[in-house]
């Protein structure tokens, strides 16, 4: 599929909503539609011909690579008279687009769209092979970590984050998907901890990913040292599991998410699933739909979403477990990892 | 300076433009006025007894950090019904404020206030000091390093932009400040480059910071190879120095800027400089105010900019040098690592 593809679908789509045109700010956005990764801003405007205005230090980036138009931006103004001379009123923007920005278009007719969003959350092929291609590389690397020598060794938590990207690097990653979560100890209680300069206690869980040209991976492995973690371990894989075998064609998102939270919650550690199911991901690492209670996204066929349900017990310690699941014909899940380490 | 004394100071600005209370979300803006760090989400309410209004998944690190009151969140309606109760209308909020939550809040008179970025920008002594530690750590960890012994060994970039996160941590930062720029070859031309799996060429050009308790180091050497590299980095070195020079209390932002452009510009660089002289820099990388030739604010003591000149030559290479500059009485160069290594 190829940009052009996209750009049409999303013109589509705010046909359909009456729209003129989208104002696109986000980077991920404009390089999931255009191939050119901006480093410092750029807008790209969706219309019938669409033009990106890209920051003067990007122009050689955007000449390399951009597949869609581009001319260096001057001013606001600039933009807005362009806009204007095409007789463009509303103007679709992002979700997340910034007030600062927001308010220099404030004379259009405005509104939030999802289009882009939308587009996305169908991978192509290769967009798939990137994420299993990252998947497999992030896996890999955990295993070659040991991160069960490193305990009895006596390493920190920040030290092994560290080594971790390091093998992820070695192995051909580009960089982490995000900031390795390598909680030990009671801190595993806490779903999004900073790795400490402190030495690993346990359990220990690793929330961990990498990018694979652009496109992310995304998996949490709990190593268990305790009867007691175990037994809430297994909780949590059943939970786990009968979610990603729930990711089919045609289920709502919310449901997967219902199918974990009734388990753990018939175990009694409902109020100790402090979030959601899971979330897809892609070029970022959430994306649309989000596997909650309140997503009513009807799963289709190559979406890719994670299943991480957790069970976090204030003064003790968490486990989570986390899979990305591909939508292809049945839940897959991405690589072959076994689920507890 | 305590976070309440930073509130005073806000809500003595808001009043004078009018505007009843502040919107934010901003997760350093929260962490600078409450010492809560968000993990998800947050919302403060900056009003005569401010407010949190914080992530389910983050009550423990609120219970545990926060000065300010805190309530979990429920529901943006919830907190616009709070706002409408005390009788609130006119609300600033921050530049970056997302689309989506501007137009939950569109029943008030939005206003764009940079209240909270003024007060940052004079940094309290307890700042200064986590800044100085900050670039202390990272200078070291370069020398630790050896660039130029990498080099000689054929390492790759990315290899050793991880290498020298890593010697950043060991010496006692908490992260990176942003993502190492480990530039090579004619690669180096580009500004913001992403370090390559591939081995170093030269010049040599890093751009790397690190964090210490959430304070910000950023640096730049370039190391050169050729009599062309040192002729085109002894221009940059003048610009750097006389630059550094100027940075004064009294002095605007722009004049500083003006420096270093005008030295790059004799010597008939003028269009290869791409980009402003520096920043100022605290828990972000990037703060007010900006040394570029818009931005007119007179610098004061006890702020921190970078002066950061460079000169990109297509085809060819780039060289950039940067440092921290404290203004205490003189501007004072933060750190004692030569321009030129």
């Amino acid at each position: 599929m190829s940009e052009d593809f996209h750009i049409k679908n999303i013109l589509k789509r705010l046909e359909e909503k009456e729209l003129d045109a989208m104002l696109v700010a986000n980077f991920n956005n404009i390089y999931y539609l255009s191939n050119y990764i901006s480093t410092s801003f750029a807008y790209l405007i969706i219309k019938e011909n669409p033009i990106i205005f890209v920051s003067g230090m990007d122009l050689e980036h955007a000449k390399n690579d951009s597949t869609i138009d581009f001319v260096k931006f001057e001013s606001f103004d600039n933009i807005i008279k362009c806009l204007k001379d095409e007789g463009i009123s509303k103007l679709a923007i992002e979700a997340d687009l910034t007030a600062n920005v927001y308010e220099k278009f404030k004379d259009f007719d405005l509104k939030i769209s999802d289009a882009i969003d939308v587009e996305r959350m169908i991978k192509s092929d290769d967009e798939i092979s990137k994420m299993k291609k990252a998947a497999d590389i992030a896996h890999k690397s955990l295993i070659e970590l040991d991160v069960r020598d490193k305990q009895e060794k006596g390493f920190q938590e920040w030290d092994c984050a560290y080594r971790l990207g390091y093998i992820m690097r070695e192995n051909g990653a580009n960089t982490e998907s995000f900031d390795t979560i390598f909680a030990s100890g009671a801190t595993s209680r806490l779903p999004h901890s900073v790795p400490r300069h402190h030495v690993l206690e346990t359990p220990v869980l690793v929330d961990y990913g990498c990018k694979f040209e652009g496109y992310c991976s995304d998996t949490t492995r709990t190593f268990l040292y305790s009867e007691r973690q175990e037994e809430i371990s297994n909780i949590v894989l059943e939970a786990h599991d009968k979610a990603i075998k729930a990711v089919k064609e045609g289920i709502k998102a919310c449901e997967v998410d219902k199918v974990a939270r009734d388990i753990i919650s018939e175990y009694g550690y409902g109020d100790n699933f402090i979030h959601t199911t899971g979330h897809s991901l892609g070029l970022d690492i959430h994306e649309r739909p989000t596997v909650a209670l309140r997503d009513k996204t009807v799963l289709e066929n190559n979406m890719v979403v994670t299943v991480e349900p957790g069970i976090y017990l204030e003064g003790e310690f968490g486990v989570r477990i986390e899979d990305m699941v591909l939508l292809d014909k049945k839940g897959k899940v991405i690589g072959n990892l076994p689920p507890v380490l």
